[in-house]
């Protein structure tokens, strides 16, 4: 490969991420034209706080205060939009895509938002819109489920995706915290915003997820319809139950496709149907404890996936953090300029024009549950328990009562479900929250895995 | 992208991996050329035992048993030798290149080999030899070595790249069984060969371990000098104690850059010098129960990397196995095929002509160790130990010592040392055999991460 090749790219936004793709295309000129044949030449820098960008390194003259600037100059190949959001980032991306440039991006929540208009956009003018950075930071996640896995069909996923989550719930699992001290404690230290809804209400996991389903299973969902829980709920004291159980709580993305495989005999051959349906959701999970997700703590994030081909694979790492999302995002970069100088359609991905699968309603999702009802001790209680969810084919496969507080006469029941329809298990609630017997609304956790 | 391109594929060998990739293909025709733009056409398939391949769905008029006519066919673009050996295998892949096909392989034990003259031969040609296959089956781990890590020098690797050593590991951890009982049992179930030397030796961990030593960290090594342990004289004893101090066995490739990073606060800036040392050594070793590879149980692969910006990360998957591997060689012979119908380099990756490291004696190697003596009980024996470990600094940060069997009067010392030089231990060690206080020789395992 010639050492002589050049590709002129362009960044938006200098701020954590960006500046450190700036630093390290900068630092790294000379190892990324060895291992790629190229020499990426990073000509101008878009910030409207310019001195973020001089931090980085990025001569003076290369700094400009107006994103136009950088998508309006005829010689840049690629623009790499930074700046994260979903408003100027928006027309970031449309303006360079309508200039004929080839698009880098970590942003998710403009992906999973509007990612129908910006991906047609793309198609339409045969150019690349690169997202590795967007899911799982550091982590080379789209690489190994486009590329790598590209002889299987997915069956499911399990993801840790966001660290923040990842990080209370380790804490108050290690802790024995509530939720707001383990929040607290991720806010001083930097792995939780001031105002951490984004993360903690499961928005920002709604978001992967949803280029997750769009790139491993062929299936567009509309985020606004994608069932998503937070942790916000989740207490100690069930943590603390289910750690004695033997189960440790995460916050989850889940895909399934339908119908699941009925045999694995053959090494996972079992075929997913292509007109089946997929479940999504994200909501704090519990898993056994021997689980290779349960082991990924603190901040770190993780994807489990299950190919027919390939069977299960798990890919663990960084979610976020200047230079592991900068890693991402310069891998992105290379590889579209490769294709811009050496020609092939480089990390180029479309959305189907028609999904794979249909998405099917939360109430048919499928799984065990854990349950916990406050009760007021009086006998026959834990039979009527029992009944109510036999009634409504949930069935029982372990149950632990605590002894009743000898002040207040309250009682615990904990119960494990075998696998239960979602529409099934919550009539049975409904049914149960009907009758005059619990002390506060019942506790419901899903376990997967 | 168009979906007439067509590239025409050979592969020799129709064995396990072989047919499943037949199969694959085959089935996965469709799929295939909607996810990457070509269809790929299997218009030869290689085997003495044609019948394998009839079995593999592979119709009777394509199928030839001399590897030359897939060689010489004019036609065939790709060349997938997976027969295995570094035999005909060689004359396979020589061949193949000398015709101007791309080569994609799963043989690693070639490669390790006899990879300098056949990427050398690719490199003169202008052609791709593929291998994810050879290094953790179905993981696709060189994919992201190569491209999804592009931006990063290696710091250090540490892989679980045998499922065989790691089923009898975990066997003999979980089941309290001696080396024997596991291997008989992973021989019953298919986890290991009739004759299991070349796992169990570490010579297939030492294969893969060159492989990755090339691709991540740019330095070929000559396979006859890399130090290699296998796991037969891993004891029960030894996983039993090192258990209850909360460690677990592991047989592991390791690769680690020197000088480590200093520090880590700028978000693993940490520079690893280009002209440093590289240390490479495949060893049985103790893991901290909570190290994400400790975790990695039965015949699965792991490997962990360093990457001096993205951090740590770590790819788990099946090593093994009719399917997992399809799925890697496919994927390989989709990326071929792109850049074969597209133009582009696809997965080229050649050796660097010039090794980025030099290799380290393995007198410097350095790791804390595990040490168990079996010692008659007299006087002041535990103070001469620690005084010759002393001498050859090495330092003590734990130690254990058993009771003396009342029959024979032997104790057992377990010590763990602090990090230090391997040629200091490996003295100390012939110092205290020559003391004449030793029942039977001592036992020494590495521990790591």
């Amino acid at each position: 490969m010639s050492m002589n090749a050049v590709c002129k790219v362009g960044l938006v936004g200098a701020g954590v991420v960006g500046g450190g793709v700036a630093e390290t295309i900068l630092a790294r000129a000379g190892l990324l034209a060895r291992r790629s044949g190229v020499h990426i030449d990073l000509v101008k820098v878009a910030d409207k706080d310019q001195p973020r960008a001089y931090a980085a390194g990025v001569p003076k003259d290369r700094v400009v205060d107006d994103f136009r600037a950088v998508v309006d100059d005829p010689e840049i190949r690629i623009v790499a939009e930074l700046m994260g959001g979903t408003g100027v980032a928006c027309d970031v991306v449309m303006s360079a895509l309508a200039a004929g440039k080839h698009v880098v991006t970590a942003n998710k929540a403009l992906l999973a938002e509007r990612g129908r208009d910006i991906f047609a956009k793309a198609r339409d003018k045969n150019l690349v819109v690169a997202f590795e950075a967007a899911v799982a930071g550091g982590i080379p996640l789209l690489l190994a489920l486009r590329d790598g896995l590209v002889a299987n069909r997915m069956q499911s996923l399990l993801g840790i995706v966001n660290g923040t989550c990842n990080y209370i719930l380790t804490e108050m699992t290690g802790k024995n915290l509530p939720f707001e001290g383990a929040l607290k404690e991720a806010q001083r230290l930097g792995f939780a915003e001031a105002d951490p809804s984004g993360d903690v209400d499961g928005k920002d996991s709604g978001h992967k997820l949803a280029l997750l389903s769009a790139l491993a299973f062929e299936t567009w969902i509309d985020f606004s319809r994608l069932h998503i829980e937070g942790i916000k709920n989740i207490r100690d004291i069930d943590i603390r139950i289910a750690s004695n159980l033997g189960y440790t709580p995460k916050l989850l993305g889940v895909i399934r496709a339908e119908p699941r495989p009925s045999s694995s005999e053959e090494g996972g051959r079992g075929e997913v149907a292509e007109n089946g349906r997929l479940f999504l959701s994200v909501h704090p999970a519990l898993l056994r404890t021997s689980h290779p997700l349960a082991a990924v703590s603190g901040s770190m994030n993780a994807v489990e996936t299950e190919g027919d081909a390939v069977m299960e694979s798990m890919f663990y790492g960084r979610g976020a953090g200047r230079y592991p999302t900068a890693s991402a995002v310069v891998s992105d970069i290379v590889a579209v300029a490769k294709s811009v100088v050496f020609g092939g359609p480089g990390p180029a991905w479309f959305p189907p024009e028609k999904n794979a699968y249909r998405i099917a309603p939360f109430t048919d999702y499928q799984a065990r549950y854990y349950l916990r009802f406050v009760i007021r001790d009086k006998p026959g209680v834990l039979g009527t328990l029992a009944t109510v969810l036999g009634a409504r084919n949930v069935s029982i496969a372990a149950m632990h009562q605590f002894e009743a507080d000898r002040f207040d006469g309250l009682a615990s029941v904990c119960l494990i479900t075998h696998s239960a329809r979602e529409g099934n298990l919550s009539q049975a609630i409904n049914d149960i929250s009907a009758l005059d017997i619990l002390h506060e609304p019942p506790v419901l956790i899903r376990i997967e895995g």
